[in-house]
């Protein structure tokens, strides 16, 4: 993969003349995305004035930096400006869920361009699934006018622990069919560049942290929908635990659960009540007509009384877990994510009143709760994310110059 | 604290020829111990000749790099080949505990040289402890007949919770008369060198993973002693939290604690009956004379039934709260230190007992859960490691060498 030149110079374009070491580090300083000048940058990393202009002009022939406007004069003739052009090239981001499917082309500041989303059935299988989402990709490239080739990598979100060196889905409780498949190996022989993956919820984190709390050190996002899960931002980045398994809220003991069996086959786990699912099975008991946590967002938004208690008790139990949390991680923001939060304010505020009731006050003092901004789209904005973290780490930009110019793909 | 040249070259060698920039981040590369010629590191860095042997010059010069013999040649005259000298300074390292303090003279890899180790009251206050502290370091310094100006800095760990940044206590529940104390303003005055503190069980997290685990990217210690906290590694890195409060185990809600009074005024916390005040009251109850964690420790160790079945179910409620730990952080390793695990396997077994029963089969699959190897002297190996993160770290090794010479402490 490193050998891979994902980003080649511009057809006609200047060679580089020093490719390679260095330069990536160069384009980490220009990836806030401010204009500077040649000077600038002298000024700002102590390289040679030879060094930065080597480096400037491989990364002007890739299109990742380009000219920003002249800056204000103090006379003479004005100094060229360059800045970080997120618009340069594309990620090809994917969120699979339970039961449908959404696919995004983004800028390479995880920015949406474009997107398609449908109703398909994970447990239909790895070639069914992975099919529609190779054929929408293509789809997204043609409608957008752009080109395979500006495709920098493709970012996937399953539904299920996923071993993330690898790719490969384990032992995927609603996945049938995907266990140990090489998911970047059937993806990579369809569509160009990396095939990242990771589990829905860990991208889920990863997107909402980049898009609303990008300055954010700590931050724990909770999903609840038909299942629970988290994932952890720590020091700014994804942790995800020595197998990948971190985040696995929903089999943890809730206090008051008692002896509940869940589906995990184990008795007494948060998701067997707090879950879309257990709420749903609680209101069927006191005779409401709902099937899924689909039919508990829909009664909750109409104002249902038994509903939104119930939510508000799920917000209760899913908060004496995340106290837990909380007094273990001290995170600056838990963020609420999954179509449940979403539906009314009452989960939110039932996991309030039990955090900061219970958590120590120089955990809670400045501890924001709060329901998801990115919504439906925090998994392909993580998604997109993760690739981009991978190919404009440093040592994946360099390797890429010094292999420049002879991709064929 | 960045100007203050910690490394300034040995009286009568050259003057660097190119201080600061880059020499930190080849010193990092030479960390790990193994003697290198001036061509392998060419080779290994990418960096001109000539810049390789500025750099290494600079380090010689300090004493930080040394001459490690010659390589085996293929012919001509053997290249000369150098090391990282962990013995060039020396760190000044501290525990604080309750009823205890130790001090110890460490090198650059955080082996202690020298130690001393005394009953002191932390409740006596900040000047009594750390005069205590100062005139150790002194003593400890005289013994070994080594400089203050050899020691690059001081790190102290205290029993309560601290603000890293600043290094000040903030409400320790146990330290009266040191909330908001300035110890690194204090410290400096009477020793030179930054002065770093941190919680008692984060720097025992840190001296657990330098000396036992250096490889292993997640884990958590956990401290079983009068109190219960923990301290996480994530990532390799310790992961501190928002506030400085994250590792708080003794006051998360244990699932069967109940209405049990704790002192932090809550009810139901696991240290209210998994900590070895609550063992010893528990014991007490059954009509023996135990005071406290030392009293369990020695009936521990003679065999005592009663105690043992006590420190047994000590480590089943302690398991039920690490099974979510394990479940949310999905660690490689779990350490249990401070008095408790050491006076018996039946704690540590305890714990075992509950995190394999509760915990998904994906994370424990290859957890250990393991007593301390570091024992009594993971705090002190912790608080050199945090001084050697810092003053290693590339930036201040860059910013010192630019100061070179002008330190006059």
């Amino acid at each position: 993969m490193s050998a891979d030149p994902v980003f080649p110079a511009s057809p006609g374009a200047a060679a580089p003349s020093t490719a390679g070491t260095g330069t990536g580090d160069l384009l980490q300083v220009m990836r806030d995305g401010r204009p500077r000048t040649r000077a600038e940058l002298v000024e700002l990393t102590g390289l040679a004035r030879s060094t930065v202009k080597a480096r400037v002009d491989a990364l002007l022939a890739t299109g990742l930096l380009a000219p920003a406007g002249a800056q204000a004069s103090t006379g003479g003739r004005p100094p060229t400006r360059f800045a970080f052009n997120p618009g340069s090239r594309l990620v090809l981001a994917a969120d699979v869920g339970a039961t449908h499917a959404r696919a995004a082309l983004t800028d390479l500041d995880a920015q949406v361009l474009l997107e398609r989303s449908a109703e398909l059935d994970v447990a239909a299988g790895p070639d069914v699934v992975l099919d529609w989402l190779v054929r929408t990709g293509h789809d997204l490239l043609a409608e957008s006018g752009r080109s395979a080739g500006e495709v920098v990598g493709v970012g996937i979100g399953l539904p299920g622990p996923v071993e993330h060196d690898s790719g490969r889905p384990v032992n995927p409780p609603i996945m049938p069919g995907w266990d140990g498949f090489d998911v970047p190996g059937y993806v990579s022989e369809r569509l160009a560049g990396p095939v990242l993956v990771d589990n829905d919820v860990n991208i889920m984190a990863l997107g909402e942290h980049t898009a609303a709390y990008p300055d954010v050190e700590h931050l724990v996002f909770v999903k609840v929908a038909t299942g629970i899960g988290a994932g952890i931002i720590s020091g700014g980045r994804l942790h995800r635990g020595a197998q990948g398994a971190a985040g696995d809220l929903g089999h943890v003991l809730a206090p008051h659960a008692g002896d509940v069996p869940c589906r995990c086959g184990n008795t007494g786990c948060l998701e067997a009540i707090a879950s879309g699912a257990a709420v749903a099975a609680a209101l069927r008991e006191q005779g409401l007509d709902v099937a899924g946590s689909r039919d508990v967002v829909r009664l909750a938004r109409a104002g249902d009384v038994p509903t939104i208690q119930a939510l508000r008790q799920a917000g209760r139990d899913l908060g004496e877990v995340l106290a837990t949390v909380v007094s273990m991680l001290n995170p600056s923001v838990i963020v609420l994510g999954g179509v449940l939060p979403t539906a009314s304010e009452s989960l939110v505020a039932g996991v309030r009143e039990v955090v900061y009731g219970r958590s120590l006050p120089l955990a809670t003092g400045s501890l924001q709760i709060v329901a998801s901004r990115t919504g439906e789209h925090a998994a392909v904005t993580g998604a997109a994310a993760m690739v981009v973290q991978h190919v404009l780490a440093p040592e994946q930009v360099d390797a890429s110059l010094a292999n420049g110019g002879t991709r064929t793909g």
